[in-house]
């Protein structure tokens, strides 16, 4: 059943070629999976054609926690100490790792990292901003620096609180690059 | 609802995790971040104490899609090929790379990793069990490997849909280990 | 020759590798890649019932190279210096790398690896030999240290040889494990 | 001895200083390890002085498997499932990953890479493309995501076939860079 | 004093890690080092034999920094922040990666690491240590962990004092293991 | 307390804001650690701005081994073989991990390193040489380099001389860069 799938694909794509960046103009709905071949096999896309400018992207994110876990990050009685540091810390390293995660993101040169923690009063709230000066924007290293981050909160605070979520993990933001400015409605 | 479930497991819980790291008892109210030390410094805590036993995680999360993309990913008209295959892949491997990831996570050997990703109708859903025999549980690693997962998936299909948002990554089942088995009320 | 003695090995395996992953035994004409589970997906095997012993794997390969490698490789003239010292130690390191690099590959405790690399008249050979005392074998360990060492050679002449070809990858030897001791015919 | 040899070498390189990238046009009987220095100490070679421009590099190998793996791999009787998908993610990540194991190599910004395995009767072939424009080539970025994905193949099959080996790893063409074009005669 | 130091722990070590190397006695005189084989090869020793017991060790190293730096660090009109919780923290992952670091270091199962930071007043004094139950010790890893420390606060002080110097990095203190406990005259 | 601290700090930075690269011209006495924000949390710092220029940066450091150590590192007796190649070589890869390892260091991409490593009389002296063509310098590069390669020297030595000291690693020059050349006075 695959294979039939696979050539029927094979007779539409002669049809419809799209550029390997998936950026042609054409609607979404001719838009097929940039990092999928015309066969179905996973492909790091070739950017070399893309111009070097400088990228920015922002990502949010939260992690739900106890009443309890909100007292301890605000150091109510006990020092919160590193607590949110080491989240701050772990997320602007995941920056850094995202190539070696993502199987198929292109390895960039990460020229800054913000990571912003607070405490709100059920949920920690995540905010990184990643710039690059390179081909391909950095929208995943932003997401990852979040999602590490918030991994981080929960192995911090799971003794206390085994039932923290992460949630709400998303693009806010990027400028930039080819595709230029966008924004979450 | 989550406060409750916490309450309760706040009480199992000084009977149980304190002994490993030597700590007076105390009450829930004074309980503290086992990941900071009284100075409020930051530290892997000693599991030295620990017993090798037998341990499962399982956690879940899901990552939020345009329908477009739901069609892509169910391999309508073009082919969905490698593109669950590189998450489920990536979200494997990020379960071994837990401990580089996360500051204060013990390294240990995992013994198994198990990823599905399912196409719902607004969703691809993650779930990820992860085994091992080690000193501590494997929580984190299932947690992390369903993140990487999440991250790839929105990796593969962010030039057809900017908007796709990672949401309710969590654990929903414990087994083994010293505070023996839980799941999410 | 290849077949008969993997014919051999498939009835020995039937009886073996299956408690491991709780299937049914079936004829080895039933049997299946044991890393893709029944769906397809792949997955890292759970190994948290194999026993931990002592596992040895030697594992040995080529490196094709020109008469003029060879006399550099033999200090003919010029110093070698750290020419195989070079590729030697990347092998080491690589063999510690292997869960990083093979995606279902279990972590596990390397407790030994040795790495010769002898100079033939139109060849680099090599001869990985790796310890552990753990659940799975370490086969895969003493293949990497020889890719890695391999590659190793390569990148170090590649600038007088363009044509150097890596050859002849494969395990020689394994012992322990519940599958129990196995050479090459 | 290796004191006498090092003296000798010293002499004679003062008689034939070659540029420190043993890009010199020169025979290749003046050539010397362009990775050792006068001395015999391992380096990595200065390459700030050459330009940045596009490059491209093609490496393929093969495995050599049984028939039967040949059968599940063709995915006759059973599912293929993600088999091939692994060894691709494999050696597109072990891509990203050749300055890490490679002692030598310089880290560069890969700008695509495709991974190509094709099931033939009695092995598995694979070709990778890896592009950059940078300073320095990408061999050894194509030769190492073609070893990977050999190595993950073997992971896969060897519970079927303990005799799988890895075969005639090489370049097979270049392009780009100060030595110009080149493929394998 | 350092000979005389050494002279006696001389004595002592013959008894004790030969066993650990299968090699012959010998007197200190005519003991070798250990990673390296009767060939001069480098090698990861095989540790097989060895018993899993808990150890333990303890390293210090010390950053010698400007009275403005000092300032600085002891938040005297700016925030000092995160800036010794970012050593930490480093240092803490430091300790996990020693095997990634070190080419014949084995990978073992840290099971505790504890980093202090003290501002003296001219130096940042670093104190590291590890615990892990397994069959070597773990020096190195304290060793790293000061070493990574140190290397961060330079890192985070270098705009302010270009000349900060890390000195006396070394093991005060360690035990379990054949070698039984052993501290810094 | 920490509070009240970092609560003057916020009043105060409001009135003396510095760019975030803290190179403005500006006295030593102004200055504050760039990698901490206004509010105290650690960044890494943005350095688009800057320009790509050639780098580099030389860095020292030694290992004190005791008399015996000497000789065998000298080969006196036994061969010292591989031993100082398995540092050097350490130190290169040491120098390509940085960003890794330094949780606030930019990755970049190195293009040349050298690593001494001389034997003194009571010390192996280590020199390493960074280049790179980037936005950022390599000081933290050459100083990893020298680090990496001395805990290499004693995980070497350690079974003879559990006293080796790693000392005086620090920068001794840096040329390129907006900050221009700087030399060790």
């Amino acid at each position: 059943m695959r294979r039939t799938a696979t050539g029927q694909d094979r007779e539409r794509h002669t049809i419809m070629t799209v550029p390997s960046r998936g950026e042609s103009p054409g609607t979404s709905e001719q838009r097929r999976l940039t990092h999928i071949d015309e066969a179905g096999a996973a492909r790091m896309v070739d950017v070399s054609g893309k111009d070097v400018t400088a990228r920015t992207a922002r990502a949010t994110g939260r992690v739900l926690v106890s009443s309890r876990v909100i007292e301890l990050l605000r150091g109510e009685g006990v020092p919160k100490g590193d607590a949110l540091a080491t989240a701050r810390i772990a997320g602007i390293m995941g920056a850094k790792r995202t190539p070696d995660l993502i199987p198929l993101c292109h390895p960039l040169s990460v020229s800054g990292v913000k990571l912003d923690l607070s405490v709100a009063d059920d949920a920690v709230e995540i905010t990184a901003t990643v710039k690059t000066t390179d081909r391909t924007g950095v929208e995943m290293e932003a997401l990852t620096a979040v999602s590490v981050a918030a991994l981080t909160v929960i192995d911090m605070v799971k003794a206390v609180d085994k039932e923290a979520v992460i949630t709400d993990v998303r693009v806010e933001e990027k400028t930039g690059g080819k595709s230029g400015d966008w924004s979450r409605a």
